[in-house]
């Protein structure tokens, strides 16, 4: 079987009527923002374009708008997977576009600044503006990065430095821990991991490429750390059909996590920290229950392990909630939480005891980039002027309603089908098959995603 | 002894001419671009201005231009660092305004692309135009990042992949390489290492922390890799009086390199490559002599190992070349150079051999921004126009000549003067003289930077 993920969409065409409002602006050529419908003249890839290598296509950004993408050929597909996951509010977006011709906004472009040591004047009102006013539960802590994987690289830092602080105690940082880090061994570097599961993606830098498990490609010949992996539970569809089933399926994956964290504490390398995504994406959209969370989330807290979700791919609304994690219904959901793509800048919101005990300890040149936070502010007032949570969950709907009577029509091309707002994927019965429908899909103008 | 890093400007404020006959722009307030001296009106911080943690002050980044930085307090200063070094032509440059006014550069602002899939028309042209035209002799290349880390992390992989296939030969992929590197084992995942040097840089991702080691809390509590690492030459001062020391250390150290290579192949920890800074710039501003450099490279080629050159903080031209590296005069410098901080982007160039041999292998979301390429294009032809790289030579002789003129008439306060270009630094006897030197030069109005 092979995933097809078919959208990632938070403000879907499904919903033209939500757009078609918008005011007209001058670089946007056409009287109304949105696009009515894809238009195809070529085959895709077409003669002007060019695929090698991973590209599928080259793309006319000027005139892409909305959810439609427009190739050099002139083509005008519906992007439904808006990019890898990374388009937050479709493409020129009028606000965006006001945004970058407002003149007191230009500085911020043309002076990144090194963000830890000489922040702009406006830095935190900015920050309380964008990333702050949805920070998640017990959250208040916010830094940002440059992209996903730096994130979740900075995060797993900050919680080795957090559970050495807790083992310390009140014992000071001995001079044979300072000078053993310098040269990369114990006590100075300890033998801490963080527990990852089989399916789960967190990037590709080599912290991070450690718990990364989709995909032989993105590993092979990269050294590694030696690290727990857990199975992440293969659920059965229909959920309905399967219930016992999963539920077996779930306890058996939270007893090998839990076995995990014991046995590597018996060989003295300790479980630091669980990460996970709410919905494991780029490993084939895995999707487990809010019940398998909350007790994993348990767990973490029984064994004194920081709980890190990495909200990449799911964060920005598209399942229904700004945050994937907020379907589980919790107080206190995790104690690190990281983004990129849709938010348009990398980071991390974390808890106050998180917090380094020195400067320089999280830290790098550029720290970010302030006109990316200038940006997911108007994103962000967009996704609530526009209502488009609601338009993610009443969209969802339509589109699960659809896939659902597919797999009943064409029960030999579509099966497992599942997905949380539009965050909606299903299987095929092979690479070959899928691989023709998403050619297929393309040439009659919808883009979806392997 | 205490470094000291005095300057890395690329247009030194010490040839106001010929920065002030650029013309008016209606986003600067005053008739010429350049201002015409620092202007102090409060200590640094200021009242307005905070500092906590790492921040040094806020500024107003709408204020600042050329080469002055201008903090919330309405205090004017020399900004001699330029950030990290990582501000390539002066705040608010003209050239720059334009870009971000242009209508046909809007677009690449606000559309973000997933670039290994989806580029945009105009990003061949676009490369060409920018980090096409400055590629380092034999390497014709380039992939962007988003920053340095990023870099560096996914150049030590491309020269993982480039080794292992060479090591393959005409073997293929065996399903258990496949097997195993989905769980961090090998031979899927290989022992093998990168050498670096004590005193080294090379940014804080978990693969590039294992070859960074200039300051305990960078490293402190962090899991590591256990990677060869090889003493960096400790020149003496004035070097027309240490000559015969200054070989013998570079010898010592290049033997030791050897010797960790072969040492660790019986090992089966295989060095796979060397990562190395032309100037050690993080770690105290450590200079090496071109003959070391080229001595390295041939142990390099000798031994099968990639010679990466890391030119985040040396690149972009404040040493006078565009790659500090050029003054090597070598035709084959490396297989890979890395950058980020002034070009605005990071990446790095490398051969044609080391090229990945499937797409999706060196691969992340963004994989760097075209925004910051249309910027650094413009960066570029300013650099040519005002003919930069000769202004750092120039500057940096009559910055050097005074330096040298200070240590003789202040022996107790300044010592080890050295540098090229602009890229200057000297020592202070103890850390006590250095804050206390930097807090009174940047209430004169200067920012030198630790």
């Amino acid at each position: 079987m092979a995933s097809l993920f078919l959208c990632r969409q938070l403000t879907p065409a499904l919903q033209h009527n939500t757009r078609s409002l918008l005011s007209f602006h001058r670089y946007i050529h056409q009287n109304v923002y949105e696009y009515d419908g894809p238009v195809m003249k070529t085959e895709v890839p077409g003669p002007r374009s060019r695929n090698a290598d991973a590209v599928n296509f080259f793309c006319d950004y000027e005139e892409s708008r909305g959810n439609y993408l427009v190739d050099v050929d002139g083509n005008r597909m519906l992007d439904l997977y808006s990019q890898i996951s990374s388009i937050p509010i479709g493409y020129n977006h009028p606000a965006l576009v006001k945004v970058l011709q407002k003149p007191q906004n230009l500085s911020a472009f043309i002076n990144r600044p090194a963000l830890g040591i000489l922040p702009p004047d406006d830095f935190n009102v900015n920050l309380k503006e964008s990333l702050l006013s949805i920070s998640p539960k017990g959250l208040q802590q916010v830094m940002t990065m440059s992209c996903g994987s730096c994130s979740n690289e900075n995060a797993f830092k900050l919680i080795f430095m957090w559970f050495r602080k807790k083992e310390r105690g009140l014992n000071m940082v001995t001079q044979e821990e300072l000078d053993s880090c310098m040269i990369n061994k114990f006590p100075g570097c300890p033998d801490y991991s963080i527990l990852s599961f089989m399916g789960g993606f967190h990037g590709r830098t080599m912290g991070c490429l450690a718990t990364t498990h989709s995909k032989a490609i993105h590993k092979l010949d990269i050294p590694s750390f030696d690290w727990p992996i857990a199975p992440f539970p293969k659920l059965k569809y229909p959920l309905e059909q399967f219930v016992k089933e999963n539920k077996d399926e779930e306890a058996r994956c939270l007893e090998e996590v839990e076995d995990l964290i014991v046995k590597c504490r018996e060989k003295n390398k300790i479980v630091a920290g669980i990460v996970i995504e709410p919905i494991q994406s780029e490993g084939g959209d895995n999707h487990a229950s809010d019940d398998f969370f909350r007790k994993l989330r348990a767990i973490a807290i029984k064994h004194g392990c920081a709980f890190l979700v990495d909200e990449v791919q799911t964060g920005g609304g598209a399942t229904g909630k700004f945050w994937a994690h907020e379907h589980w219904g919790m107080d206190n959901p995790a104690e690190v939480v990281t983004f990129s793509k849709k938010m348009m800048t990398g980071g991390f919101f974390h808890k106050d005891e998180l917090r380094p005990d020195a400067p320089y300890r999280i830290f790098n040149t550029w720290l970010g980039d302030p006109s990316k936070n200038i940006l997911l502010t108007e994103v962000l007032n967009v996704i609530k002027q526009e209502d488009l949570l609601n338009n993610a969950v009443h969209a969802g709907k339509i589109l699960m309603d659809g896939l659902l009577d597919f797999q009943v029509r064409y029960p030999h091309l579509v099966s497992r089908v599942r997905g949380r707002g539009t965050f909606c994927s299903f299987d095929t019965p092979d690479d070959v098959t899928r691989t023709n429908l998403i050619s297929q899909t393309r040439n009659k103008g919808n883009i979806i995603y392997v």
